[in-house]
């Protein structure tokens, strides 16, 4: 026991290899084992000296692990698994299906509170740092307006959808923010923005060998809520191509605050928070982590259930004392 | 007794009438009274229904005011109000004295702790937002640099400097940050940047009839510590021009984490966070107005003693329920 934090990953995808990296910076912690639905054995890893367990003897961890980090999906991992494992584990999770975030939030906050554990959910950049800043933003500016955009970044939803079509031999999506729409909110306009206005997808598609690209251009900017509400731009290219220049998942956007001060509102305020970010599931692993922290503090001083970024007080981030923070951050 | 939180303020100068402005964009709070160190008979707010009183009174207050903020400057009143006030009621101070917040924060400490009340220091842009995203910035991304920039925007002290040399009517200086520089940061070059190569100082100055301008340029341009270390460009312009084009006191600025992510730090990260503000004071007040909100609520829920915008959960800083900031914001 050397006093590190002990972090359990349970998923080994993009997210889930971020987290193990992100510990690596942070020298109070450790990792202390992978969780994997996959054969254990076959896990590759980029720490060999972490053992691999498979996912269905998690729990036999409960008291060598401070904080399991939840690196599956939203849409059927998360749901079941926060719930369950914050009966054991203090837990950190990215569950990102806005809509469906109070009925997360209500299911792990029974498991979590009942064990006296602490479940810190939708921790990553949107929602999350995003999620704070709009927060941030709406407290200190009631009278304004919210704006978010998100790009130039590559949107796993939308590349998947682009491999789909018959005829698509790989793709990749990046959403754009619309650079003039995003002027006319730095400059106080308070515009109303419509989904178009906001946003274009630009597509970059292989298509397998004498596919009928047209159809497949068609197809794609007609997809029901994918593309049909966006202007969307299909480049077809080369599989090498592909390879060689779209490997990578970066990602970012804005969130902005657009408000007015003063006796009639007559002085205009603008805060603007954005991200450019090389590795998506890299940065969103490297905010988990830091949450994994403040999840393990909070904890041991009694705040159980679960949390979301807005419950979290910043300190608790931190590996520093609080008078280390104010003597050089504050 | 209507449920709102009721505010007290003390010292009526810009940032004084910021805080009277800024409670009216808050429907769960009112303004109780104004505290002055001039005759309250003389003062004119832009509350008349609100009472003025002395100062020298305001211990009186103590059971009709929950939370008192305090608008006087750092330099002397808030080392003295802040720590006396804060045995009586729950505060909110703007100290921006960076050096001396640590031994601001243990005196205010002591008083608060003691007096079961509630102090929250330091509070404002920066410091205030500012730390608040370096705090997070060096969370999320370990391996990085910070860079703050400020600008553009009126610097009091420094137009006070000018407005002190001996020939000058009337001045105003501004702050600007360089925008190579900031370029670079952007660029993720993580330069090292020396005082001159990060802010600009632009005087519009006013001169006496008949005085030598060109030394009160020369007087100007190596003023130790206020001008020298920058590259100063001087304006002479009519007490007319500086009325008309320079009457607002705006300001803002720039604070940056470069960092990187992956096995050998190969992925670059870059948060951004910037102000762009109308009026300093206004919205400086913004600020703190929903830092009492959470200094009222966190004293209620017994957390005591100082406290900076470091330790507040977020949450804390809105009139609205977890559940429906989770539904709304998150």
């Amino acid at each position: 026991m050397n006093g590190k934090i002990r972090i359990g990953i349970l998923g080994y995808g993009n997210l889930g290899r971020g987290v193990e990296l992100a510990v690596r910076q942070n020298p109070d912690m450790e990792l202390a084992a992978f969780f994997t639905r996959r054969a254990p054995g076959a896990l590759r890893t980029l720490s060999p000296d972490v053992p691999a367990y498979s996912a269905a003897r998690v729990t036999e961890f409960k008291d060598q692990i401070d904080v399991l980090i939840l690196c599956g999906g939203s849409a059927t991992d998360l749901p079941v698994q926060s719930p369950e494992y914050a009966k054991y584990f203090n837990i950190v999770d990215s569950f990102d299906t806005h809509a469906k975030i109070p009925e997360h939030f209500e299911a792990c906050d029974r498991s979590a509170s009942e064990a006296g554990k602490t479940a810190l959910l939708s921790v990553g950049w949107d929602p999350g740092m995003f999620s704070l800043q709009r927060l941030l933003g709406n407290c200190i500016l009631p009278q304004g307006a919210d704006y978010t955009f998100w790009g130039k970044g590559v949107s796993q939803g939308h590349s998947d959808a682009i491999r789909r079509i018959d005829g698509v031999q790989d793709g990749k999506q990046y959403t754009v923010p619309v650079a003039s729409a995003m002027e006319r909110v730095r400059n106080g306009e308070n515009p109303v923005l419509t989904t178009r206005e906001k946003h274009t997808r630009e597509c970059f598609v292989v298509a397998k060998p004498g596919a009928d690209k047209a159809r497949i251009e068609h197809e794609i900017k007609t997809m029901p809520n994918y593309f049909d509400e966006y202007d969307t731009t299909v480049h077809f290219i080369t599989q090498e191509q592909l390879d060689r220049d779209h490997k990578g998942i970066p990602h970012g956007g804005f969130v902005m605050r657009s408000g007015v001060t003063g006796i009639n509102g007559e002085t205009r305020e603008m805060i603007e928070y954005s991200l450019k970010l090389g590795s998506n599931p890299e940065f969103t692993a490297s905010v988990i982590v830091c949450y994994a922290r403040a999840a393990y503090r909070m904890n041991k001083e009694g705040f159980t259930g679960a949390k979301t970024v807005f419950d979290v007080p910043p300190a608790y981030l931190s590996a520093k004392s609080g008078a280390e923070l104010r003597k050089t951050l504050l």
